[in-house]
């Protein structure tokens, strides 16, 4: 039987379950590749360190140039986090003849034209289904699978982090910081998760995910985006007592003027599959103009479901598809103008859920009422409770509003202008509801 | 720009729906083949019959040799139903050198390792991802997309035409009969729905399925297969009152002694993703041991559904891909042994719900439970309603029984029983229960 070599270079996470899927199944690889998939070399910083999988002897090596100078390693998982030194080593193995695979998306949301035109000149591939969505193969979904179609849009529950934080919140009424450490200590959060809850990774693979479907070459900076890292757990009742949950939604949609794309907290209806991804799962749900809407749900990090979209791309790589994939869809090539521009944010339409807190006396509705209605934002429900303990007259009440559809830009307007009514103590939640 | 000249035979529903994409969005496929994908050639039976579609002059022509004697076309979407002639008119095909791309799931499951096999010896491909479950690409989802993982299990709705009866039965409380009418008139079913709602269409796409995923060689005709046809709205009911619905749910599932593979009537707790599959649409949930679970939901049918997954494949086969996958999987492969057997279906572990009409009168339940407990069946609900009209202790009295798990094989020896007993009055209704 053939043999391809690979080797893995960052044995951390994801590393560690690459390396136990290529040694403990090998018989499984090797029928789906056609060839044996050979685990020749994993490249480690610290050889000292103790690692969760038996490495044969010579296979672990803290160089570098054990993969580079080895003309029999073909494949090389590269598994290493952040943006340097993962660059230039990925740079360094395509010069080397070495196609890649990885599960970065932070390198890809920055760097990606630079790497695919230099693995495109390199006669290289790449292929990265593990670095959006996990165990969802959304990449060679959108790729391959529904390449009849144009895609209309994507929305999904892109980032397993902030999703287990909000299901927790929402579910069992504990405070942000609390399920943030329970997410660290079950290994779903990092030590700093700031790019997971500020919407930094969701904005970076939905920059990705634009990319494969619309032909956007979108700066992921330039996606607007919210995280739950503000959000409050009084939104996540209210929501709920209006037949809403509220997850952290990307979004792309193209309209006739150009591509929306969006990660934000939104109300999502309960009982619709997107509201229903619970804890570190994903989803997303495309729509395609001959094919439909298809939904995809899945894990959404972790290390084996991490590991098994690595294998995949080894497998595809070894077999040669990730090539005849990679050299026809030229990928974030800098030689083809962008098919589609972004819309102004300001004009994307939605409904919208604002909160506040206003002062308990009559006319405080009335004025805030006659705000929306000069930025043509119509109330589809309000919900004022009585206040629990207070004097009636003196302390400030909650108080909620639904609108109906609306623009971005009216709405942040229209919010600024509310805030700062005499009546109206602190800001203005002002949260997106999908219907 | 390079050209792939393409060729359809059958302009019936899913070959109408391929003509127009490659006709009306060369573009698109143009972008995701690399290549121009150019129809070249469409044949048909009868040329006076008006098609869906605008063709250009000199594309339709009712001689398959236009296609078999052009050696400029080189892939050919095989759109034709049935058995023959579309199995000789693909192995003409194949030995003119034309790849074949095909949704006919009845064709591959009955003649599967024939054409297979003739395919490799000349250096053919097929492509099918069609021919199961529409519009969810889950033949290179199960090929490529999950490859680093032993698949656990698969269980999925196959059938759009059953899913949609029992829909609308369930929510409508419409009969069956009435039912099936409007599904024909929605064109949801054939004039002769029979394959659809009698489980075999959902056993054709489960033995192709488990083929892919188990490498087990199944003759569709072997799984064991309810269908919905004798469903009773009845079962509806008491299913709803008691936390479920019923789908037609297909299930493989591979145990340590062999694969379960069974369609049947199932109930499926509400609020659970599988038992939200309304209507036409598909859906399946497959656990991967590294993977986990991964669910797909879209459309199970309808013309352009079906013409996206068609032309996928075209595109596929054009750029070189399917055919690296056809080589490497070696699918229906006469020269290797399967590599899982069934179980013997009456070692099959489930709960039950069992209905029956029993008399009104003292001692009736307990020699029903004592035939149970013979069988090591143990009860874990049981609904008796008053009977609303007739006398008290003469009319029939409707009862149902949720079991906890036991074996197919005791569920089958006691209903028999049970309804030979004399307080029994016709048979005994037992469904699997999935929790
Ligand atoms: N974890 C997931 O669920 C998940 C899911 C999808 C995508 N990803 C992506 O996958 C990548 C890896 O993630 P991870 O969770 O596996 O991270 P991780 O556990 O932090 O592992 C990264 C590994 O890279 C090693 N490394 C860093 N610099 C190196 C160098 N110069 N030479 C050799 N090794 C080096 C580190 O070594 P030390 O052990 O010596 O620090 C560490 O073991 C990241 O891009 C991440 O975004 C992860
Ligand atoms: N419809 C769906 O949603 C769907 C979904 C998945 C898979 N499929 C599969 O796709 C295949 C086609 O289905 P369909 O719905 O398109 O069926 P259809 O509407 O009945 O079309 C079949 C076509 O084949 C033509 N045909 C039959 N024998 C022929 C011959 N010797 N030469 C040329 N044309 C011939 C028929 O011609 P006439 O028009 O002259 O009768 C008809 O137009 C079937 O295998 C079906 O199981 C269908």
């Amino acid at each position: 039987m053939e043999k391809t070599n690979v080797a893995i270079v960052g044995l951390g996470t994801v590393g560690t379950g690459v390396a136990r899927l290529l040694l403990d199944h090998g018989d499984r690889t090797a029928r789906h590749a056609g060839r044996t998939m050979w685990l020749k070399r994993a490249v480690v910083r610290d050889l000292a360190k103790p690692r969760d999988v038996d490495l044969p002897a010579g296979v672990v090596t803290e160089s570098l140039d054990d993969v580079i100078n080895d003309p029999e390693i073909t494949v090389v998982a590269q598994l290493i986090g952040g943006l340097e030194p993962a660059r230039t080593i990925m740079l360094q193995l395509m010069a080397a003849g070495k196609d890649i695979v990885t599960a970065n998306k932070a390198l890809l949301a920055e760097h990606g034209p630079e790497l695919f035109t230099k693995a495109r000149e390199l006669g290289r591939s790449i292929a990265f289904e593990a670095s959006v969505a996990g165990g969802i193969p959304i990449i060679a979904n959108i790729s391959q699978c529904l390449s009849a179609n144009q895609i209309l849009s994507m929305e999904g529950i892109l980032n397993g982090t902030s999703n287990f934080i909000v299901t927790q919140m929402d579910e069992k009424g504990a405070s942000y910081d609390d399920v943030v450490r329970k997410a660290q200590e079950l290994g779903y959060a990092e030590a700093d998760p700031t790019m997971d809850v500020d919407g930094t990774d969701a904005a970076q693979k939905l920059a990705i995910l634009a990319h494969l479907a619309f032909g956007a070459t979108v700066d992921w900076s330039q996606i607007p985006r919210t995280g739950i890292d503000r959000l409050d757990p009084t939104d996540l009742q209210y929501a709920r007592e209006l037949g809403y949950r509220i997850k952290l939604l990307a979004v792309a949609h193209l309209a006739d003027d150009g591509l929306e794309l969006s990660v934000a907290p939104t109300l999502v209806r309960i009982g619709t599959p997107i509201a229903e991804v619970r804890d570190a799962f994903n989803a997303i749900r495309v729509i395609g103009d001959a094919v439909g809407p298809v939904f995809y749900h899945g894990l959404g990090a972790g290390q084996m479901p991490t590991a098994s979209a690595v294998v995949a791309d080894l497998i595809d790589t070894a077999v040669g598809r990730t090539k005849l994939t990679f050299q026809t869809l030229e990928y974030f090539s800098i030689d083809q103008p962008p098919r589609v521009l972004l819309r102004d944010a300001n004009t994307l339409m939605a409904r919208y859920y604002f909160r506040l807190h206003v002062a308990n006396h009559p006319g405080t509705l009335a004025a805030i009422a006659a705000v929306l209605e000069r930025h043509n934002i119509s109330i589809a429900s309000v919900i004022q409770h009585e206040n629990g303990g207070g004097s009636p007259h003196l302390d400030p009440v909650p108080l909620v509003i639904m609108t109906h559809s609306t623009t971005e830009g009216a709405s942040r307007a229209a919010t600024e202008e509310i805030a700062s009514l005499p009546s109206v103590t602190g800001g203005v939640v002002a949260l997106r509801v999908k219907d």
